[in-house]
């Protein structure tokens, strides 16, 4: 692992993704611990805006968002209704970042990628409350491995295999029609499917207009950007989170069409549906 | 005061709490003038979602937050209905971080644990806007704090027994029966109660279950972590915010008991209630 | 043009005004990049809150932030409802601080106030997303600024003249009667007019008593608080955003006079109206 080198004359990045909101003091209280503990660390708050317990969602604002931060970034990933359980508190690392995560399925997209070289168990403290990991396990932890720490410090290694993943999610493929599940809908109603841009796009770029056949029928066009669709027109676009997207031009898509997070949808790939 | 001492070598930590919410401009000016005064400054959100005007709920997230900034930290605590007259603006001391906010009630909490050892009325320059505190005044003289000035220099001592307290905060006892305040409902539902854990922890280990007489009647069972409850099940837990907490496990207890910031709430220590 | 001179010796501030929301990872993925290409830079959040695709609110927020930013800092706006399309990507230089926007109007009330000294439109790569222009071009062409980099190294110099422009947002006066545009209307209810401070002072001062006339009929009273206001009393008073506010106390005059972003009203400088 060749973290601590990469860091080497730089402020350690630290990102932090949850489900605890902007409106309650729980983010603040994890930024004053880090002030104490990793005072010169750049804070990247991915987003508090996971929605309470959505583990999908949480799993696809990783997947989506790691590759973005600086190689040996360490990010706490904290979707956690398990907590004060005995869920294991776990350490990832993928592409030279690592996450430290509650072992739920937050990895599983990341996962599925096969973007997972190593993983640790981590200990977590008899003193820690039984509440917020956040706070007192997730965030002092996220502070030593930024501090250079290697994870074998913190824990024990694990085989990657072993972690816990989201059933369901992987999309099927067969006789004309794919079927896939809603990662997210966006604050502009943009509806995120789990198919992964790199592993789909021949596919999906051989059918210029496509049906989309549950749990709805509407015939969908084949775009490169929203500002490209007429006005009512769904399309799908290779969106900039890794991941197909249906999406209208300033309407959103979510509400028009009834889809959110964890539905399932399909569409057939010919073209007169 | 040791204040200047702790922070030598470290970059000064500023936190802001108030009830700005992030839609308007309004964080992002507070933050604009701290890079021109304090650029080299950690600067920690506390919240900006405070519910406006809600002097109760930002008291409350203010004596949570106030222990886990570092020492010397200072906080403006701007939750300030009363801007443009003739409050006065304050600077407390407390277990060695400095707090700012308007003489209005939200240092009350502090104030009733004793934590606070020290207290100035700070000079409002002219020039200050009527309408805007948090930018032209709070933030200005946070800055100054956390550059090394001595409350001295900004205002005059007064007498920490002066400063305004919220009227029907503090929680009774009596004939098997305990009575409380709601400080806070959190994004999951959490009900926040007006009893500190290390006050109250002895009185409350000692009943398993407790009878909520008001203003709705339900069992309620001690327990230490939110997963421990029963689908529907509603538990009292020593939650991560100094304070106990109604809770019930992946639902929002304050939905389901209809209860909300401010509302006053009664249980019975009986057993069999 | 003297940024660099400005900057020596300082960390470069980078400001951020999107209508992206925190709900989402985008804004989190914007702060990846910049802790990768600035990660010395001081980051300010404006606000990410602009209604989605909503110019006017976005064009209100960048005017009424960028004085409080300090002098050689960099702002990127990106409220680019036409991402994917010819839209010029443009930079704009006001009062020794530099502008990144989509050439959408963003930068009207800027403009429309003589502060702007120079533009220029910037290159777009050839492999930016074309639906993400914020993480993919903006930020980039921020932290290159951030760094030192002169505008004309990132694009070529245009006629302020030819900067797109929101129609209709002049306020007119005749006949006793105003017209404005409200721009926003705040987390408080306070709704800010198109009424620039500077400008009509003299002419509000005048008048201690208003009649709004359109679209609800409303007598007005010109305070300088809001805490001055009665019960019920709709005030107009000069802001801390730089323009003309009616407001109440403690209470929404959003909801209560039923105005939002973009509706036009009406008030006579009739005494007795």
């Amino acid at each position: 692992m060749s973290r601590p080198a990469l860091q080497a004359g730089h402020r350690p990045v630290i990102g932090l993704l949850t489900d605890f909101g902007l409106s309650d003091p729980y983010v603040g209280q994890l930024k004053a611990v880090l002030a104490s503990l990793a005072p010169d660390a750049v804070i990247v708050d991915i987003t508090h805006g996971v929605p309470p317990h959505n583990i999908l969602a949480g799993a696809f604002f990783l997947d989506a968002s790691l590759p973005w931060m600086p190689p040996g970034a360490v990010v706490a990933a904290v979707i956690d209704p398990g907590v004060g359980t005995a869920r294991r508190v776990v350490c990832i690392e993928a592409d030279d970042r690592l996450v430290l995560a509650p072992d739920n399925g937050l990895a599983s997209l990341v996962l599925s990628r096969g973007r997972i070289d190593a993983a640790w168990v981590c200990a977590v403290p008899e003193a820690a409350s039984a509440t917020f990991h956040g706070r007192d396990v997730f965030v002092p932890l996220a502070a030593a491995l930024a501090g250079g720490q290697h994870p074998n410090t913190l824990g024990s290694p694990i085989d990657p295999g072993t972690l816990a993943v989201l059933p369901g999610i992987a999309p099927r493929h067969g006789q004309g029609v794919i079927s896939a599940v809603v990662l997210h809908a966006d604050r502009f109603g943009n509806i995120i499917l789990s198919l992964d841009i790199e592993r789909w796009r021949d596919i999906l770029d051989a059918a210029p207009r496509l049906g989309l056949c549950s749990p709805v029928r509407r015939t969908v066009r084949r775009v490169s950007a929203y500002a490209g669709l007429a006005p009512g027109e769904v399309g799908l676009v290779a969106g900039s989170q890794g991941y197909f997207e249906l999406a209208m031009n300033r309407i959103s898509a979510a509400e028009t069409l009834g889809l959110a997070s964890g539905d399932e949808i399909a569409f057939s790939l010919d073209r007169e549906e």
